[in-house]
């Protein structure tokens, strides 16, 4: 029992290295775009492969483990570390997207400074952080602040959305310049939406209840819903042998 | 053992409800979109809850029968079921966003008939049924060809944003028709790439072979690379109890 416990240990901080490698990849991909640096894009894009290879050796240790793991606890805490995974490895995704964009960019001069994609880019990766700072330290009240941030970043999308819009109406010739940044701002939304998922995982994790699609903590409301409390189907905290 | 058997096949039939519903949604957008039928459109919109619910229910039934299942092969059937759910659920949520969008279109005047959008639409749900069909008859050569076609509807998607750019230079005036388009184009996309992934999913699970990331299957090649066969960490067909 103590050694499975070590190896649950161990699969968690598999899990913050791969985090970290995707917080890098993000942040490498958004200064490539400041900074009109191909060079780092590319960096960026190939090293995508990394993040591939990290999920599926963790799917394995994950898997191999459930067997091993007879609590509910545990399969829980295992299956929720799966899920992270995958949400890591899609915001890798999104990071070679951004970083695929900002080659095309280096083509054309620049629009103008960029303000509202490196802010997007910073809520985004302290909502990660905080996560899995929730995720560790079982703090669901820091995990429910996470989710309530990412209508932050959508609404930055959006208003960046409108203004590109405009911008394109205004001056056609800005039309493919306009579309790169519509993509790499509605990619920083998608990575918020992944640190959101994780937050939610957290929560359910730590809670064994679910707020995923409860429309609850995406609204202003910070509190769980009493009648998500014990809803049917979720399994108690505390696990059973079958 | 025999209950757990009929318990794996009542998984497995639920999954297959889900893809049931997930597929009605995708047409019904597309329906909505071409017949310019915004009440349907609306439907579609309100009714993805429905997948939202089912995807929560899945995943507790499965993790519940983690508990109980000690073999390798039963532990990966039930986490690729969560997988399949979670891309079911995405498709889901693609549809919404397709629906969305008809709506924004129906405040215009169409730009021309839609021909491209239908169509890749189809491919993307033949996808589907085949990844599925593939997974409850383990047919791998069927999910291997799944995961070719993804290409195709890349290919679409590219094509008709090409399409779309220049009549925005074009004509700026159908600029927020075009990025309509646009988005309902990279949401059909999205569709197939869950289907492919569903297949990379039937493939693992029924050849205990990882084809997730390899570059391989969605290059020309439809033969399996000798190298993945046995890839280190992987658990072999035949699990063991520890």
């Amino acid at each position: 029992m103590q050694h499975l416990e070590s190896e649950l240990h161990q699969l968690k901080q598999r899990l913050l290295t791969m985090a970290g490698t995707a917080e890098q990849a993000v942040n490498q991909a958004v200064k490539a775009l400041v900074d009109r640096d191909d060079d780092l894009a590319r960096g960026v894009r190939e090293r995508d492969s990394v993040l591939d290879q990290l999920e599926m050796e963790l799917d394995d240790s994950a898997i191999q483990l459930l067997s091993k793991a007879p609590l509910a606890t545990d399969l829980r805490l295992i299956t929720v570390v799966m899920k992270i995974s995958r949400d890591l490895e899609r915001i890798g995704d999104e990071a070679t997207t951004i970083a695929r964009r900002t080659i095309e960019l280096g083509q054309e001069p620049q629009l103008k400074p960029y303000v509202d994609i490196p802010r997007m880019a910073g809520i985004g990766l302290e909502m990660l952080r905080d996560a899995l700072d929730a995720f560790v330290t079982r703090d669901t009240e820091k995990a429910r602040a996470v989710v309530l941030r990412d209508k932050e970043v959508d609404q930055i999308n959006k208003q960046l959305h409108r203004e590109l819009s405009s911008f394109m109406v205004e001056r056609p010739s800005t039309i493919t310049r306009c579309l790169n940044l519509m993509v790499i701002s509605k990619s920083l939304e998608r990575i918020a939406d992944h640190a959101a998922n994780i937050a939610e995982d957290a929560v359910y994790l730590h809670e064994a209840r679910d707020i995923r699609h409860s429309g609850l903590p995406r609204n202003q409301s910070s509190s769980p819903s009493p009648d998500l409390t014990g809803a049917p189907g979720r399994i108690p905290a505390t696990g059973q042998t079958p």
